[in-house]
């Protein structure tokens, strides 16, 4: 299957990059020195290896710019990338090629950087049955293309936001008058038939009153290895495992080691690499 | 002189945040757990050391939730954080608080981790005279607030788009007809007395070429050392140099030693690193 | 002649009622399990007898998922419905077409909706010269489709908003200082040639009154039927006569009965029905 | 629990409500008649019984007109409305208060409306474990607020949109090449361990081989009462059972009382009542 | 009677026009040479005489950019301004004064250029019945404040938009087959109880045609003097009558001699002065 | 080199003045007499000679209002008109035509206005070196669009807003302590190498002080042509001079001829004329 987000969702952010960098006058550099009727073609190129991601927003960046652009994509989301892979060819007129070319790299850049770490990643536990997951941690305004970005990496995306899953930490527990039984049930009660729960644990004493509670879904905070693997044999067969706090590519695979289901990672999204992208003559 | 966006600038990107993560129900999890009446007073907290900012930003986050929320704000934009320095505190509804803290957050470890990495490669060549300026390299649509943060960090902002200064690349020249001192004069016809023109040449025999137009900012793109001590000479007392072309925090010191007057980084920008800053309970 | 309303001005409607469906990831069912090349023809159908209104906005709703669907119309604003005509025709991608499915029948339905109802009540006093007019008691944000759908029902509006005409109720006149006569000068120097002038009566003594004033158009506000045909008598050759007040298709037929000119009924736009409409394939 | 939509989330429809009313000129007849100074009290005021919904809407209405008008809330959202109850007061500049007087009130009379409904319908079931649920055959612009009236009116949300739960129906099966447990196969590698599953069926057989695949809800569409209750029994401790296919008001404790889980109505969002609400001197 | 906008109309443009004159960084001369904390006292003053309108946008402009200024208005729209006269101090933060000084100023100039310009010409003919009206020919964006300004000025506004009145043209009867009768009586019909119609002719002949139609408002386009003469006595007691057509200050004098009711002019929006006013220490 | 406005910065203007004159009906006239179907073909001819500016905006007009119309340009931005000449031919749907007609004659007139001006008062000096410059006393929302014209029209743009370059001003040297010196040293410190420093003089001897801390463009504000040759003299080979304050097409001649090197005219942009311009059967 193919992923893809609708260009409808992503119209207004490809818009708003182009009026940023557009600013007041448009781009005065080509409108200076190049003539308003010349034509070129260029080729967007990979400049490292990686995972593919953005080429539907790098094609409404040219097209935003100039519906007359001819846009020839030769790869897709997720399809991986070597260092002088020819990604798509643009044909049109110079000006618009070139006031577009920065916006849809930007795109191309960042969301491939982010399927590219979220892709290493998951290598790194390829051995184990573990998936990554994604967390809220994202650059403010592309939450839902960076959590695109993770899926087309091959992660799991964790709540999308605050409204679509209940996830009871600490000081939710705090707030709630600290009874973590009584808090679980007022969750329950609320959520329906669908709403996930899941309930954050920093100890194996409250992963155990938990459990007790009949929770499907369990975080695993900070735990150390050991913590992790008595906390899995705890849920075995009673709920799924989360494991989060400050994980990162090196520590990743001994994480996946013990058995947790899933790995969650704001690293992915806060902070993504780059992949090194550019538009160039062939 | 202290730096800061005006609130009518980012307003909208903090409305946006916050009305992404609340998506269509807001903060399920609070609204089940929590009493919609309790109160709490939590702390914005640094968890390592850098440069803060984004502190409007934060604030602006728990006002949209919840104008009753008091904000007390300790320290400002450009100062130094040690881990565990208390940021600012946050008193108010508990639903609201917990609401806006992960917007809050978001804003913050994003920008005070563009400021911090400005900081600290200007400080690998602060025993000269050169200074680090950021690019169009940036995550669509926060190109403001991060070259807001570049600012905070101690570096300069190169273009804020392409409509604020001329800059002459290959591809332009060879648009324009491959002749670049008849590019370089279509541009001044052009610009007028307040746009700056700067052009970008890798090599110095283009380097000649463009200081005999008369052009007083060239952008030395992808030279060796050898090769920007040289462009440096040649440039004395006619143009200032910018060095620009993958340049890291580890290759930035060496640069900047050959009298360059500007490094160019869109590393500070696509690469930020995130600063680990969390709300805590005191 | 043909109704219509002008794309540029519906068009933020149906986008914005779109990305309200496809949220934050787009139609992941349709995602799953169907191949991203697949294609299909689907048909809208009328499921049961009305008015249609929306294949307009039905039309956007498929084009701005994807340009490429080929939408048919068989039928237009207006026409009349019988349960199992084909509406409309969609060709193309089969994902698109499913995403679209639901925003598209939700303004076909609910505007059908009015413009049926409108229908059936007019058709209640088809018998009389009297007019059903619409009010400002309508679904917030979904005012000028309402509006519109009750003239392809075959009603008239009263006013756009509270700028387009006068209209002085009680409240107006006991806020003005209470003499009835003085507000309506009042009105009267403030509007103008262009601006109509309506006034609210409860009573036989205050329509007289009114009348004094030489205003060209009364409401005459939950008036019993013998009121209203001693407020038509009165009314003869010197204003027109609309009622207003709880009216419903049950009793809409003696009112209009009375004489008057006007029925209006916030019926049809704050309680309109759903017309069942599918989409099928056949 | 008190339920309530952030300020942040609502403001903009109840701005563009205002606007849509308010139009090029504003109030013209409270400018023509009424002193600029002159202050008011009134009162909101139900006319009729119900479960009220909306009053930080109504709220907002009043402030966005003029920050300084006193608004005293009575009653809150999924209290109980007698005729003649008083919800709220407001207090302040009588033609701001008549400005946006009739925003408020359609925010009011609607939402409370599907609240009163949903309610309602609960109420013929309650001496059966089956619970209300809503559907998508919402407004276009006003689903969260409409799923957020019939929780209020103790009623379940059934999906948000697209996208944050699956729903496999006949078209989907078709279009996926007719397999049911391929189908369903694709939707479980698809979902990861967030997103819920859900399979409509039409017939005992389908039941079966979904129930094969290990899914946890199922929606039985358009089944007869005896056909129901088969379903619920076959279900018994495999899946969680949902009703649905043109049940009204009056159908819906039959159906209830066959065992069903969840009965899901586009009744409540799509011909939902008006609950009648007015602004009055007292 | 005072008029005024509601800033919930007006605030959108305002906030607009901060932004764009803020732009990217905001304002930077303010930043680089005054003291975050300096505060001052500022006067807007006129430097002519002339008619004030635009002061709520004024309070607005410092307001968005700083709600701790405290805005003191000491006219109010409508008021006569000498030279010399203070309109109103402001009183505050002085980066923020400086800040929003030119947006706030940009409306006022403008604003109060159309009231003053409408009151001049209107004199012309204050021996006369006779009212100005403004047009559609307005500045694009701006209508509804510059047909504010016109009202403020002591004019009367003609159409709002092509929406809330039937004017028919040449165009529109040889579009609609050239029977001038024919085309009346399809406006009719069309427009129901609350929309004015009125009928453009360039010639006596017409304006007999067009008066046997019974049309309540005429349009005496590019008539002369003596043309306009006869057809003011043509249409006595039949119609209202509104002369238009390049009509300026110069020639309004003789045209409202003629004796038409009304002088449409296009020049009072499209050609509006600028009304000297600027921001002083006093 | 020819100039334009990229379609995406401008589209949003266009489609919000369009909407502006639909309203909530868009174009009842057209709608009430002209067949739905009946095409026409219809020319925007100049009635006057100017400088054509604003073809594309036109043409977004139409466009937006029915993507069918065919839309032809005969001239183009910056081309000399002559009364008569025909700009464009648009060819289409009758109502989609006279419903854009007022959008698209609005900027053409508007912004025409603007490029006549500023090239007529160009040629009052043409005999000079001297170039005009506009300000940012420009139509709130316009400011983009009205440089552009001005740039059509042979002008220079000063600053597009108060983010792009520094105007040290008399309130600016007031506020930030009273030191001349001091103020213009504490700009360069802020400003870096992309940002222009300009400073505001009233007096020769402010000048001299300005000219000593090294600045390389003065705003010589309000002096007489004694004044004015005298600073020329001072500044010869030091900074480039520019000339402000209440300038006029009467005034502009004499200014030149002291041997500034910019006129700035708020004029251009405040009291733009009209260019009539209209759209005519032929």
């Amino acid at each position: 299957m193919q992923y893809a987000l609708p260009d409808v969702l992503t119209q207004p952010l490809v818009q708003s990059a182009l009026r940023e960098d557009l600013g007041r006058r448009g781009d005065i550099t080509s409108e200076a020195v190049i003539d308003s009727k010349q034509t070129t073609q260029l080729h967007i190129v990979a400049r490292e290896a990686g995972i593919l991601c953005g080429i539907d927003l790098a094609r409404l960046a040219f097209h935003n710019m100039d519906s007359q652009i001819a846009f020839s994509a030769h790869l897709k989301d997720g399809d991986t990338l070597h260092a002088g892979d020819i990604i798509a060819s643009v044909q049109g007129n110079a000006r618009a090629i070139l006031s577009a070319e920065r916006t849809a790299l930007n795109f191309l850049t960042h969301l491939s950087g982010i399927s590219t770490t979220t892709h290493e990643i998951q290598q790194c536990f390829a051995h184990t049955a573990a998936r990554l997951t994604c967390t809220r941690k994202t650059i403010p305004g592309l939450r839902d293309i960076q959590k695109y970005a993770v899926r087309v990496g091959g992660g799991r995306n964790h709540r999308m936001g605050l409204d679509d899953a209940i996830l009871i930490k600490d000081n939710h527990i705090a707030l709630a008058g600290g009874d973590i039984a009584l808090t679980i049930q007022r969750a329950k009660a609320y959520a329906g038939h669908l709403i996930p729960i899941e309930v954050e644990v920093d100890t194996l004493e409250q992963l155990e009153r938990v459990l007790n509670e009949g929770v499907s879904l369990v975080l695993l905070d900070n735990m150390n290895l050991d913590q992790l693997k008595t906390a899995v044999a705890m849920c075995q067969g009673r709920a799924k495992t989360e494991a989060s706090g400050g994980i990162t590519p090196e520590t990743a695979a001994a994480i996946a080691e013990t058995g947790v289901d899933f790995l969650a990672l704001g690293y992915v999204t806060h902070s993504a690499r780059y992949l090194d992208i550019g538009l160039d003559y062939l």
